[in-house]
């Protein structure tokens, strides 16, 4: 996206959030220009009086002038100010929150690829870090101010001299060129600079981490992070010596020309005061004027530079923002039957998945079908294709080719939200949220009354065998699932947190549920009796699991055995274990081998 | 500690990080004021000419100073400036390491408590986030520098009465004051709002963070989210409001103050001017030096002013920098005597734990003791004090009462890093860096030769079973470890990085090795692979291994049955499994019950 399109995309953004945002900002730039002008053109008359008449009436009346009018600029350019500020504030959270919402519900396959969570990382760098949003509203009206002011002054020192103007237009155009060619530098000397933060950041950042910090001491990595935490430092600190050292020059050099521009316009309207050689001769308040007129362009010059590059840099750091933006929705992708009922068929036709950019095949033509009610195992080494079953099925992954069909339609054509009521999921890396635990665990279903979702959840509670531990807590289910930010919140074990998790997949009531690697942080009793409550937990309900534990394939009624992306069986337990030279026996056998009391 | 304390102990430290810093810091500062006082004063000769007597000479003359000044102190003070942004960067970079330093040195127990934790996010916070060094350092040089020019120009305005010091002495100390109080409401109003952003930040992270995105869709947690972010953004918006109301009338009321001061430097100067009421008369060029002297102050004091509280905010900032470093280390923790040779034996002997904080014990006077080239399965419920026994060992922990002797002295008495050098742990969150393979597998050990190193830890891959995934590499074992920062890096399952963090700990040559849940992510085969090499890879170090499957306790010598916090047994597996009543007989048989073909 172009840097025209960007400020466009984000002008016509800004106006729907607020239409009357750009016209206070056009008026506030003619203001704070009034501003300027008044202490420009007001002081010559008080000059002129203090070095002719004296009059004390009008040293006075002139005097006042001046002070109200400063007065009343400045209480409206507050007053504006803080409008702007609290609108800024507006803007920003309204970004974050458009950010946050696109994130939430872009396909879920572009939050695995390697080149959209770039995009995603800058963008939230951008919104977050940056700014990016309140640098770009702050510079455009800064701009705005500056040309209005620019023009103003031109205005009043034409009334002294075209070549006067001319002069300091020239003068200014050095300054301006000589800044672009120096941000085209800074540009790109930055680049090499980034991967060397980034390096010297992230072993940085190691090093801050608690969690890295007993291998850090019982591996002895101390010294060998510092050494690169130091190499990089020392390249830094290498790159800014480099990079000042030219900044300075750089700035030597605007600050010359700026020297000269101040000398020009001194001796161009002193000369004037005592000679008439280049006009008619002016008095000293002119002279004041004149030379404050020519010193606020200078400066406005120069700041109309600054904000016109910050401006390109904040259209640079928005653009992946604009990018991620427009990003298509998952919801949005096909599909417009709403799912009812229930889950009566789940078949796999065919189906291969390999990820987007590369080509080994996850899945090589899978064919296979559940009916209503039935359990079913996954199994396999690791890497053979479990876990992508599960997120296909979840519309988190497309089929590259094939098609999963649910009560016989492709699950395409359903609509998402009502498709996604029909499944609950506990993925391997499941995650709860710093809601309460009641809250986790109805997630967004608010359907029913209040009391009997809790009546609901605590059943589920006693299920899991959690009833205990949450007896134990002054808010019960309302207490906050951990401490993030307050300390009255519950830190559970990883075992407990995965009941947590069950017991929310459970709540669902979907006719699907689907179990990653359900019981890997639980111990030996536990497991056992999640197992055993598991055919009562699930009930009448379709159920898929994963799990290395080969033990809890023996509840199931059929097995799907993996074996590299293909189906190497699909039979129950008791006929797989017929088949002594099968993936299946062999798995069992190894596990089981040690277990023979 | 107390503001006056931090900013004597910061001194300090940036003195010996840089002795000559300060002075130059002083130097510049006096330097800044002359460039001050040059624009006041030299102006005056150039005005009173252009009045007065107009020489062509003497205008030129005056002229040329004026600017040949500028450009020095221009060329001087940049040079400076490009010197002390470089030592900036130096001195952040030192601070940032030292940080680093701390961090990875500082008594593991701190970083495990939420006290602690705190203040070290806090003070890591000020390093990276706020910048709070260089931002001390600038506003301490700018606050010596407002000094400096203040007392310049009191001199000069003295010259034209002490009276009209005293008023404007007057006026300033108004706004000082206005400005004093509203830092006061500002820090006491900001308080209010920490909580919230703390919250807004939490949810909107969670909605920006893609490994959440599955639960969010599966579970529909999309508007849960985002009402909380909304709802906490209007909180937010409304406490700004409030804020810039406040801040509103604070900026006007010293705008008002400021404007009052100019009129009274304008007023008073032009009554010299006109009238020799309050003494003699002055000309209009002395009119314009003083004048411009008492707006330079008053910049000058409000400058003053707003430094003052920067640096006290930055002390504030790096106050929990100052604490967290001088945290003790965990290496000068007691114990001089360098540990040597192998473990010959372990003992525990009453040894009890509860966290800090917690009058909860984790464990309850545990005895036990392990022979040379013994290996020991410890089994337990979650929450039985497993891994406690594995950090207590491993010095991460301390003992709340009670001794663990190796080699008949308590582990306390040893030298840290030499006894560190006696274990090697693969720990249930093992973490590897993003170093080469190579690197990561031989970790701070560095004593042999390259090429020994090399064939070591080839030999370590082929036994953990990634001879294979290894060659297939182009860099082999000098590949990355993980793509952070480097595409050619390599993104390994939880099955392989957990065989690397294995080899990791074979590689230490340390005569304990202790293995918690080494093998949870791993699959069957995998799985019993490792176990068929364990005694093997062991071979006669002593081993302590901790795992939910119990088929892992088979091999082992004894096993020690923990429950809740206490030992309830410490036998072989053949005499466990006679006792029918016994906790392990009940986990094994729980475990075993689904493998009896």
């Amino acid at each position: 996206m172009s840097n025209g399109k960007t400020l466009k995309k984000f002008i016509s953004i800004s106006f729907q959030i607020s239409p009357s945002y750009f016209f206070l900002l056009v008026f506030q730039s003619i203001m704070e220009t009034g501003q300027i002008l008044v202490n420009v053109i007001l002081p010559k008359y008080l000059v002129d009086e203090l070095v002719g008449g004296r009059d004390k009436a009008n040293l006075i009346r002139f005097g006042l002038y001046i002070v109200l009018a400063n007065v009343a600029f400045l209480f409206f350019n507050k007053t504006m100010k803080r409008f702007m500020d609290v609108r800024n504030i507006y803007m920003k959270e309204k970004l974050n929150q458009a950010m946050a919402d696109k994130i939430m519900k872009v396909e879920f396959a572009c939050l695995e690829d390697p080149y959209y969570l770039d995009l995603k990382e800058r963008a939230v760098f951008a919104c977050r870090t940056m700014s990016a949003l309140e640098n770009l509203i702050g510079s455009v009206a800064r701009v705005l101010k500056n040309a209005v002011t620019i023009i103003s002054l031109l205005v009043v020192m034409f009334t002294l001299s075209p070549v006067f103007v001319l002069i300091l237009v020239l003068t200014i155009s050095i300054s301006i060129i000589a800044q672009k060619l120096f941000s085209k530098y800074q540009l790109e000397i930055y680049q090499e600079l980034i991967p060397i933060n980034r390096r010297y950041g992230y072993y940085v950042g190691l090093a801050f981490e608690g969690k890295y910090q007993k291998d850090i001491r019982v591996y002895n990595m101390n010294r060998m992070l510092t050494d690169r935490v130091l190499d990089y430092s020392r390249q830094i600190y290498d790159w800014f010596k480099g990079f000042t050292k030219k900044q300075g020059l750089f700035q030597g050099f605007v600050g010359v020309i700026n020297d000269l521009q101040a000398a020009i316009a001194y001796g161009y309207v002193g000369i004037r005061v005592i000679s008439d050689k280049f006009g008619g001769k002016i008095g000293i308040g002119s002279f004041t004027m004149y030379v404050s007129a020519a010193i606020s362009f200078t400066t406005s010059a120069t700041d109309l530079g600054k904000n016109i590059m910050t401006v390109i840099q904040m259209l640079g750091y928005l653009q992946p923002f604009m990018e991620f933006m427009s990003l298509p929705d998952e919801a949005k992708r096909e599909g417009s039957v709403p799912f009812e009922g229930a889950v009566e068929s789940l078949r796999f036709e065919n189906v291969s998945f390999h990820y987007p950019k590369s080509e080994n095949y996850v899945l090589k033509g899978i064919s296979f079908e559940i009916k209503k009610g039935e359990k079913i195992s996954i199994v396999g080494l690791n890497g053979a294709g479990k876990s992508t079953i599960v997120k296909l099925l979840c519309r988190l992954y497309k089929p590259a080719s094939g098609t999963i069909y649910i009560n016989g339609r492709d699950i395409y054509e359903y609509e998402f939200s009502s498709y996604m009521k029909c499944l609950a999921a506990v993925f391997q890396d499941y995650k709860l949220f710093a809601f309460s635990i009641l809250e986790n665990i109805k997630g967004g279903e608010a359907s029913e009354e209040d009391s009997i979702q809790r009546q609901r959840v605590e059943n589920l509670l006693e299920q899991v065998g959690l009833k205990e531990k949450i007896a134990e807590l002054k808010k019960g289910v309302d207490t906050l699932f951990g401490k993030q930010y307050d300390p009255e919140g519950i830190e559970m074990s990883g075992g407990q947190s995965q009941k947590v998790a069950i017991a929310r997949a459970l709540y669902k009531e979907a006719s699907l549920i689907i179990l990653d690697e359900p019981t890997s942080a639980l111990d030996p009793l536990a497991e056992a009796e999640i197992y055993e409550h598991f055919n009562q937990l699930v009930g009448d309900k379709t159920a898929i699991y994963i799990s290395h534990r080969m033990s809890s394939s023996v509840f199931c009624d059929k097995i799907l055995v993996l074996d590299g992306g293909i189906i190497a069986d699909f039979d129950s337990h008791k006929k797989l274990m017929e088949k002594e030279e099968g993936m299946y026996y062999k798995l069992f056998k190894s596990q089981a081998a040690n277990y023979q009391v």
